[in-house]
């Protein structure tokens, strides 16, 4: 063991666990079927309603969050049905893919990474298009840092006559995300990030009006199974509650320990939290003479991207915080490859994560030949957390 | 406390888990593309090569194992494609489901629930179908308990030009199944039974000829995204080793703790053991009086049903085991509800398990008014671990 020993996670899916939620996966496994397990199945289920904020059944599917993406597609989209996907990052382009994949007849429409999906991208997209049975787009783009107005969004995708799709993996549970007042037709999430999870569970809310659309959409040669919707409605509103499929008991077990942290915490406490991280970062990146990778007051505080500074070897920069100091954060993706280095702070995370990180990116940086001075992101850092005050000061667990 | 306060889970999935597979879980949690994760993906996808016999990669997906066998038919049917689906009991009827939610041209051939599946039935099956590109049936039904002869069924599929996919979920890990050998097209099979792994992962094995067969599909139509073939192996079989999308990373860690154990094993001795264990359960049913559903020789090892005696309620006794002595069993699904008991006996098992749940069933049946001589199922057990000497005798762990 050396000073550089111990490994720091910081990246957006997987995201650290909870010891309480880490340590309920290692007790017996329960049958699907028994009583012990359906009431932590349908404590679950009434708890996601609460961190999706809606009345709706929250649909739940052994899957990876891109499982839940395609729920969507699959229910919504029968071949030739007229599909936009608006995208602002890579993860935006998934809902392309699986549209193609699908055989819609896709439009895409791609807005510049690092920059957010503005209305008027949307308004001029579907007069492009034309008539639109569905628009599909992003909450918190993670490969860029950007997150986009959602509610915006679904109101012209509604006065449009189209029913909205949201991608929101990465910004459950981080930004406030309104899915009943919004009136968001689907939305589309996964365990794995600030929902303090493993990977493995995939959830979708869906709207009465979505699920009409997907009873048409089946007469029109829509297809599913594993992910359809009626199935797992049906199943989940049955009481005792049941699944149609094997549920993955042990992360159930892991996401009702992490729910009960989340209702303790409050859901606005979890957002003030997150946005107090966020800021400490970016006034720390800021402090160390770095710039960030769009506009500030875009950014959805789930991670902080930082534009690596000519002369240094950007892939080099998670390379070396990895190997030297364990300490785990992305590069770029696709096109920003070696651009920016992004540090990922949607969960279960607290301000000395936050401090960590940066002393970890100020000796990297240093260490890669950028001048940066050693203390000036920590110090900014903590002015911040100083300021935050109470939210950041209450326990988490 | 009382003296029945310990759970005994004799349900074929999900199954007991090992202690040190419980407990690998409630490790801190690895970021899927960190070299620590990688080694362990790269050895569990080695590993599974050899539960499954095969040289093939063999495709993991973050799903029940349902989501193994859509991935079959998302990959290989276009709509219209005609398919046969062979059932004899539940599970069978999946195969049937999928196929229709696939827009197949669906013939659907049904053997009596309780028989197994003879090279006969299918001949016949697929004579009366004419032309038909893929035949789905099972292993190991998990309803009834039969096993089929799908190195038979193979062949004949073979001599009719079609390809054949396998659910193999129970079967797997139970009783010999050659992939490579019987020339298997697909097998799909999942993490929560005989490889003693919580529910959430699944695989599926895919051969050159289904390779082809599935980019011909695509031509004529058929659509996958997050079950997709291509992309799944292009992922696995990258250097380092990457997955299309976020994997169940601790089910994984699971998974290499559960293959090693049977890499110690051996699975010349994980399926003797089985065939012991299976043996003294059916041996303890005939010794209590009572009558296996199925015939004897055609039972595959993974669940024992038991026909309820007339003048007792069926389906009081798995409610009475679980709530009075805490053992887990399950009843007779559908057509069978109330007519049998089934007790599963695949993954971790050892002799012990059996002994209890024979015990808990004299004392259920007793107790609901059968006549049954207490201790004489429990003897009938003992008679067969004694003769079956060293192989279950050796530790599991």
């Amino acid at each position: 063991m050396n000073v550089f020993s111990k490994d720091y996670l910081m990246t957006a899916g997987p995201t650290p666990l909870p010891p309480q939620v880490s340590q309920v996966m290692a007790e017996p496994i329960l049958y699907h079927r028994a009583p012990a397990f359906i009431e932590i199945y349908e404590r679950v289920l009434t708890g996601l309603k609460t961190v999706f904020q809606t009345e709706s059944e929250v649909l739940t599917f052994a899957a990876s969050g891109t499982g839940a993406m395609e729920s969507a597609v699959a229910n919504l989209v029968a071949p030739g049905d007229r599909v936009l996907a608006v995208s602002c990052g890579k993860f935006g382009e998934r809902w392309a893919e699986l549209s193609e994949a699908y055989g819609a007849d896709l439009h895409h429409h791609q807005v510049e990474w690092g920059r957010r999906i503005e209305p008027e991208d949307l308004e001029q997209a579907l007069a492009a298009a034309g008539d639109v049975r569905v628009v599909f787009t992003t909450h918190s783009e993670t490969s860029t840092g950007v997150l986009n107005d959602v509610a915006a969004l679904a109101d012209i995708a509604h006065r449009h006559g189209a029913l909205i799709g949201i991608d929101a993996v990465s910004a459950l549970g981080v930004v406030d995300l309104q899915t009943d007042a919004w009136e968001l037709d689907v939305v589309a999430s996964g365990s794995q990030k600030a929902l303090m999870c493993p990977p493995g569970l995939a959830f979708a809310t869906v709207s009465d009006r979505a699920h009409e659309a997907a009873r048409e959409a089946r007469a029109r040669g829509a297809r599913s199974y594993y992910f359809d919707w009626e199935k797992t409605l049906k199943g989940q509103r049955k009481r005792p509650a049941d699944s149609p499929f094997t549920p993955a008991v042990t992360l159930f077990r892991a996401l009702d320990v992490a729910l009960s942290m989340i209702e303790r915490e409050t859901l606005p406490g979890v957002f003030e939290r997150h946005a107090v991280l966020a800021r400490a970062a970016r006034e720390a990146v800021k402090a160390m003479g770095l710039e960030l990778f769009g506009p500030e007051d875009e950014n959805a505080n789930v991670v902080t991207a930082v534009r690596v500074p000519d002369g240094v070897d950007g892939t080099a920069v998670p390379k070396l915080m990895r190997d030297r100091f364990r300490v785990t954060v992305a590069g770029g993706q696709a096109d920003l490859k070696g651009k920016i280095v992004r540090v990922a702070h949607c969960g279960y995370y607290g301000a000395f994560d936050i401090i960590s990180t940066v002393a970890a990116l100020e000796m990297a940086f240093r260490e890669l030949g950028a001048e940066i001075s050693l203390g000036a992101g920590v110090a900014a850092a903590e002015q911040v957390f100083l300021e935050a005050g109470v939210p950041t000061a209450q326990p988490v667990g």
